[in-house]
């Protein structure tokens, strides 16, 4: 019996995990991977303490502060089910393990959204990419696309025009991100923005070789040759093992209040996975150090 | 006019200004000082990205990241008042300027809390202080106690007894803070605890030159000689420039909800001087970037 799992490796879960190892809370971290979102984010200019940090290069330092401490990691193994078990809670792994634990927090973080069009799920991997950071660099010199309008979507048509022929930048909708990443978006000379269309399909046999838009306007569709398309349309919360058990609001983030509590006793949630609407590094970190010091408290006064 | 007034330069308003330069935000930064009370905080070690950092070196790097935008800053004023003006808001600085805003964050943190015993006040910077890391070294080769015990207290404690001739730590209960703490504080050859002992007087003509206790139990006094009493019994949050224009919880923090929206529409807070129980740096850095995206929101909607 652990007094606290915490689920998930992002900023959210590592800072946890940190805050509640400083408390000598006995806890478990449970997360596929070290670092969540932020290992396909590339240059970080808004983590305060840092005028810029490439996002592998933060996740190591984090790592750094979780190793000091004596934690006990799943790495590799993702939940499958959080259940609650008398008072405590029995979390089930994708390899049948079974933990129980006092109390929980799930920082369980977002995945991205699929656009949901023919062709993508077969080219996945083979010129769709939902990660621009990661897969970038391979289509250097090439025509490619990047779908979406806000923050991810910038940044990853910002980096692409440095190292791509060209970069057509798609969204349903009018820029939403930040202003400056906008200007420099817009001032690109290698980037053609389609802004108000859709993607009808991606094409090609064994890999990405076109795709077909439609103005959402006249409904006018146009087809052009590119070698990759960048999905950036958002995320979806990684709330699916505790659906049942905690409030989730319309989106299916874990509904908390401002001390990240949810509505059941000894389970806290922090980060992109809950209704906090900010998905920012030093917001999840700050999430992460207030949902462990709940936690803490918790225990002290069962 | 402004879109947006930060008030307080510590980690939240800090990271509240550079969010809202990020957006491009019309903003105006107003603090006495840079820093807050990181400025008498020594060593950090649960900032996520730095495994040791102190207190005047993180500011540093938070203010330098302030300084790569154009953002205007009144530096040396206090906020006197803030008032609902129409709408907006009027902020008026203690040097008697009104500054007009659309919206306002209250990033004004909290100061130390007085004991209120005889003595303290007339000796104030005369061997009673409320930031061991400032004074502290001032003190090397004395006695000196420190009167608290939560973190802050222990802080002070652990410093002291690497500098101090001998440290007497002073909690009306037994110690709260970090076990970590605990444990180092408690090993330490050259410190005497007295727990559940509360200061009767700070004795001394023109500096401080001893203490008397009373054990909580007993009643029965004691009398040292020491040369310094550093008082570390918690804080007072800042929210006099609010009051009555925001709902305060019982302890004057300003009530906030999981996006940092107050009660009034345009007004928003953030880091220690809000009713959020955890005061970390960290979670002042996340809840500033939080008020900031919710001002762009609000302003956007405007």
């Amino acid at each position: 019996m652990y007094d606290l799992a915490v689920l998930g490796g992002g900023p959210s879960g590592l800072t946890a995990a940190v805050y509640a190892a400083r408390k000598k809370i006995n806890l478990v971290l449970v997360s596929n991977d070290i670092g969540g979102q932020v290992l396909s984010t590339s240059g970080i200019e808004n983590y305060m303490g840092f005028q810029f940090i490439g996002g592998s290069e933060l996740i190591d330092k984090f790592e750094e502060q979780v190793k000091r401490f004596p934690i006990e990691t799943r790495r590799g193994q993702a939940v499958k089910r959080v259940s609650t078990d008398n008072g405590n809670f029995d979390i089930e792994t994708t390899s049948g393990e079974h933990i129980n634990t006092k109390t929980v927090i799930v920082a369980t973080g977002k995945r991205p959204r699929m656009l949901n069009v023919d062709g993508e799920e077969r080219l996945r991997g083979r010129g769709v990419t939902y990660c621009a950071i990661c897969d970038g660099p391979v289509f250097s010199g090439e025509k490619v696309a990047v779908v979406g309008g806000g923050n991810s979507a910038l940044e990853a048509a910002d980096d692409m025009t440095k190292i791509a022929e060209h970069v057509s930048l798609i969204s349903t909708t009018q820029l939403t991100g930040d202003q400056v990443l906008i200007d420099r978006v817009s001032t690109a000379a290698n980037l053609t923005m389609f802004l108000e269309y859709e993607v009808v399909r991606i094409g090609g046999e064994k890999r990405v070789e076109g795709i077909t838009i439609r103005e959402l306007k006249t409904r006018n569709e146009m087809e052009f040759e590119i070698g990759a398309v960048f999905i950036e349309i958002g995320l979806i919360p990684n709330s699916d093992i505790v659906a049942g058990v905690v409030e989730l609001n319309g989106l299916g983030e874990i509904q908390v209040n401002h001390c990240n509590e949810t509505g059941v006793p000894g389970l806290f949630a922090a980060g992109d996975v809950t209704d906090v609407p900010e998905k920012q590094i030093v917001v999840a970190a700050g999430e992460g150090a207030k949902a462990a010091l709940q936690a803490h408290k918790y225990l002290q006064r069962l």
